[in-house]
């Protein structure tokens, strides 16, 4: 069945009387990768009736089915160049192993589509560098799935971060563990990590100087399942990041420590994700006679401030397809990407040379 | 005043009636440090009535005055000499900066004085194996106060573990964390993780290979308030230890996971500490042709012990005592100090270079 | 616009070729009333596609606008009359303000609908008894939307209280609070303590003897949004159920207690949402010669059973297409909405009578 | 062994150089009844230091050697009579089982001894009610231990409520569980719910009018292990207490429900025991031409103010010397526990008759 066959079953999935308010601003879009993330934005796009066409692409028939099911406008394919040969698809979402990243957003790219590609962005710094080149040069919007730089508790510890309220920023302590899902083709820092180096990236504002990685793999050799990153900043900021695929709880968990105030995000519970401590350390500003350790603590109100939280994804979606019609960069564009994926990388290399702290490629950033 | 004086005013701290059943094993007691931690054995030494005599040193008249409107039978002295001359007294604990351990302990043990030395045992593996050598020739009990190893919920681990409830141990994942207390003499890697140290290798009943440390200083230069220990031991298992005197919350936690089950301990919780989680993953015993991954997860029920939680310390002073009156070995022995320290002692030369492997003196092991 | 123009717009919500394996079972089904809850109905027939044909039925066009866009197969009504005049609905899901439940199900039944009403089933036992008594006439399936009763915790504690495990039921104490929502035409009690009521009927397996219900409003007259309910069963089993729409937490809480064992259910905990605790109170056999009061408290260990969790409304779902196809009683049939009724309409005489308790009708039981 | 012959073995409890700064402001202080919680009225009166003598006064000789071995310094008896007829004794702090609090009171007002009793004051309003008017009489400090008025939190809250934070009461819903201890001569009601009477009543600085009670006994007969009150006050103002000595948690868990805000007091919280929702209900100022409900919800922060937390029962001991010794009236005077006995006896009257509102003595208040 070719695309040219669902296009004729499949109706517009916006009706037009609606086209004035805020009709569908694309042609098509489609999403190639129905495993696990995919559904989530097939059920997004769909919602949302951004595109006058949504083409879903799985090698497997069962996906497909399971997709036309639930969302009947829908239209279907085992073909990603079916997908890739339509005039009407204007971009795409990748949401296959990591491995096949760069080979499917390459040639996405290629064939003049716009893509967001669910992270990490490709496996090495230097594919990734390509794609970020390709796009720039095909004038292409190129978006990394970086979902956590769209919620809002993110949002809202990065805008209690920059108004200073923790004052300068000594560290930050992120875990994120839980039981599975093992990746295939990745080892637990390129499936989990990943997002703690986006977010702490993100909210620091800067990349580190270096990066050390520890881990072990029980399972599978080489494919570590648990493991610990050091990440050094300029100015003495230190970040670790455990993460576990073999964790009997399911933790997401990020400390910050500034100078005055200290703040834990808790992205599991379900209402206060945000607790802004006002705690601290205060030095005195001098040292006695008797050169004598001069420190007190001070113990304060704890603030959890309310966050509306809309779907990560829906905002990730609707700014995805705002930036192709307006041709703008989007917030997670293909610099942000690399720039994870070079971190990555620095980690990648030291777990692979007893833990030894291994630099950033800093040229990495625009 | 001179301990001659303090015992003419002070009465026995047991009546001589009561001697028969479990009476004062011991002629006199002395506990050397006042300040954070000693007035706790003070209170159990004096509840025990383990001794004829009961006396306490510190530089600061103060805090002996505090001691002795708590306790009007001590006696109390501000010379650590007095304490040592003193025939009476058989054993001294020793509860004073971590710097001074040795100096203290080694004059108590020359002086024929059995000693409990509060933890880490001395601040280098040389000092603490002078120690154990001191003790072993002048045949005297030397104790270390790795309280931990007599706390109810940790033994009670050991047993689950020993039982073969977890199966293999894959890692071992540790937080010690809270505001303060900052020690004048030593990081935070030899007063919080300390504690670790001796859980972690008490549970797994042997000695890393090497270690790595991690950390950063804020408030004091090369005295890190925050750290992170990989420990590496034989057959690929690996503890992960995470300490800092800068995080809002008080955290006390270890997460267990092993091949067949996994446990959590967390000793802030007042009621449940150790819950044990059904959960792992299930590899299927054979790779089929394809070489596919089989992979599977168990989810199961989790289950809490019900801990009888006598005081620790109470434990642990009943234990000295006891090892004193019957000439033998106390659980956390000189060697088991000197184990824990030498662990400390490869962790500080990492952090000194760049958190670097480094090896751990195996010798250190009986 | 009539069902007739809707059908032909709209397809059948299954493809034919599936028909075999478990295929529509209905040729049609309707939701009527698109607010709160019907929603998740819809969501539920369409994906589970039961029927050939789904048509939504609410006053409000914007309503059915939203349905129409989310499921498109789906038809459309304003208007009641036109799904009961269908010949092709043979049955009908009521999710429409409790006023209206008595009226809308009567009309159903009489034209030979099938019909799940949502809880509670009727304003008063009289109108409960109505629909009982229509529905037996008519050889229909009739169903309340007692949700709890299809939920996976729910059944597993009725399991273990059958299983004797508890002992002997003591009491059960019951929360749900929340900020919210309030009802328009029924106080907190219609609202909220339905499904406490059906819990514990299902649970203690009979019917309380009588109520007391004290409760005061706040914002509208007589329409309470706080109140307590104390439901007297036979051997002393007392139950006590405590419900709030200003409650700044959502609580979902039941905890029972048993002369052997604990247990609490918290519907809000994500994953472990039943504890058993081994804890009790131990009685002597016998009274000592000064009439002393022997007792002792039992402490144990927690178990927390692993529960697989289907949405509730799922199972709930096909238990009705399931019965209407078999012409089966539903588990929750109009008789156990009769019960829940009976003893919500005890409650609202309680609490117009000082809070005296009221006597249950018996008779409401088979 | 009468107290003269114990005056002579026992020191004064403080050295009189201290004299000066703080001093024993009392030449004698007794307390009677060393059970469960009199040991800690010890402990406090020993680290205060402030009566010359301390005499212990228990039927059990057990209990007064324990005492004595803990504390040297005290003197015990193990009769009443010894205490009441000693003149340097002022004040007697009865700790006695609750039917004996009336008869030795009474007792020791007559002797002319200042009186602090454990709540509840008296098992009668009629012998509160005389107690207060003997005290009144002999110009004497009579004062209940109502620990919770004392409490840091507590008194937090009312600082709130006076603040206006909350906006108007609307409701209290407090809870008081464990398992056991059972108490041997009262129902729950008189062992738990007095301290949330006493904190409800402090709180809201009112009277109710009328209380309701349900209750049931599953292990002595009459002696309620289970219940639940319902407290009327002016302006619908209403609250509910639910206490029980057979629940698997330690629940102590108030809160409080206000027109602009909501707080919920947790004092099992080692930490966080008062949080405040900034949460409610906004009516819209007018009602449309339809006769529409306007109403919507506020979700807003929650703050958590930080609570220094003295020991209650310290801050209460230095109240009671300080009223004696300036011949004050304490916060928790004879009236005070007057008013919460008027309302356990109101809620035994309602136990006793099927749970019916019963009136307050609304006389009984000052």
């Amino acid at each position: 069945m070719t695309l040219q066959t669902l296009t004729q079953n499949g109706p517009a999935i916006r009706p037009a009387q609606r086209e004035e308010q805020r009709g569908p601003r694309l042609r098509g879009i489609a999403v190639i990768g129905l495993g696990y993330w995919g559904p989530n934005w097939v059920r997004n796009l769909y919602q949302m009736q951004c595109a006058q066409r949504l083409v879903c692409c799985d090698f497997s028939r069962q996906r497909l089915e399971h997709i036309k099911a639930l969302y009947p406008a829908v239209e279907t394919t085992s073909q990603t160049d079916d997908v890739l040969r339509d005039p009407d698809i204007e971009a795409v979402i990748i949401a296959t192993p990591v491995s096949t990243h760069f080979d499917i957003a390459r040639r996405a790219l290629m064939a003049g589509k716009s893509a967001l590609i669910e992270k990490p962005l490709a496996t090495s710094a230097c594919e990734a560098s390509q794609l970020v080149a390709l796009a720039r040069e095909r004038e292409l919007t190129l978006m990394v799935g970086h979902t956590f730089e769209y919620s809002a508790p993110v949002l809202k510890i990065r805008e209690i971060i920059q108004s200073g309220e923790l004052g300068d920023i000594f560290y930050v302590s992120s875990v994120r563990a839980n039981l599975g899902l093992f990746q295939r083709d990745v080892n637990v820092t390129w499936d989990l990590a990943t997002h703690d180096i986006s977010i702490i990236l993100m909210l620091l504002g800067r990349m580190p100087l270096e990066v050390s990685c520890h881990g072990q793999s029980h399972y599978r050799k080489e494919v570590e399942d648990v493991a610990m990153l050091t990440l050094r900043f300029p100015n003495n900021v230190i970040a670790f990041v455990h993460v576990s695929w073999l964790d009997p709880n399911k933790i997401r968990r990020a400390t910050i420590v500034g100078s005055r105030k200290m703040l834990v995000y808790d992205d599991t519970a379900l209402q206060e994700k945000i607790r802004v401590y006002d705690k601290g350390v205060t030095m005195s500003p001098y040292y006695d006679t008797y050169g004598d350790f001069q420190m007190s603590y001070r113990y304060g109100d704890v603030h959890i401030p309310r966050i509306e939280e809309p779907e990560p994804l829906k905002v990730e979606c609707e700014h995805f397809v705002d930036c192709i019609a307006k041709g703008a960069s989007p917030r997670t564009d293909g610099q942000n990407g690399l720039r994870v994926v070079s971190v990555l990388e620095a980690s990648e290399r030291s777990l692979r040379n007893g833990g030894r702290f291994m630099p950033v490629i800093q040229g990495a950033i625009d």
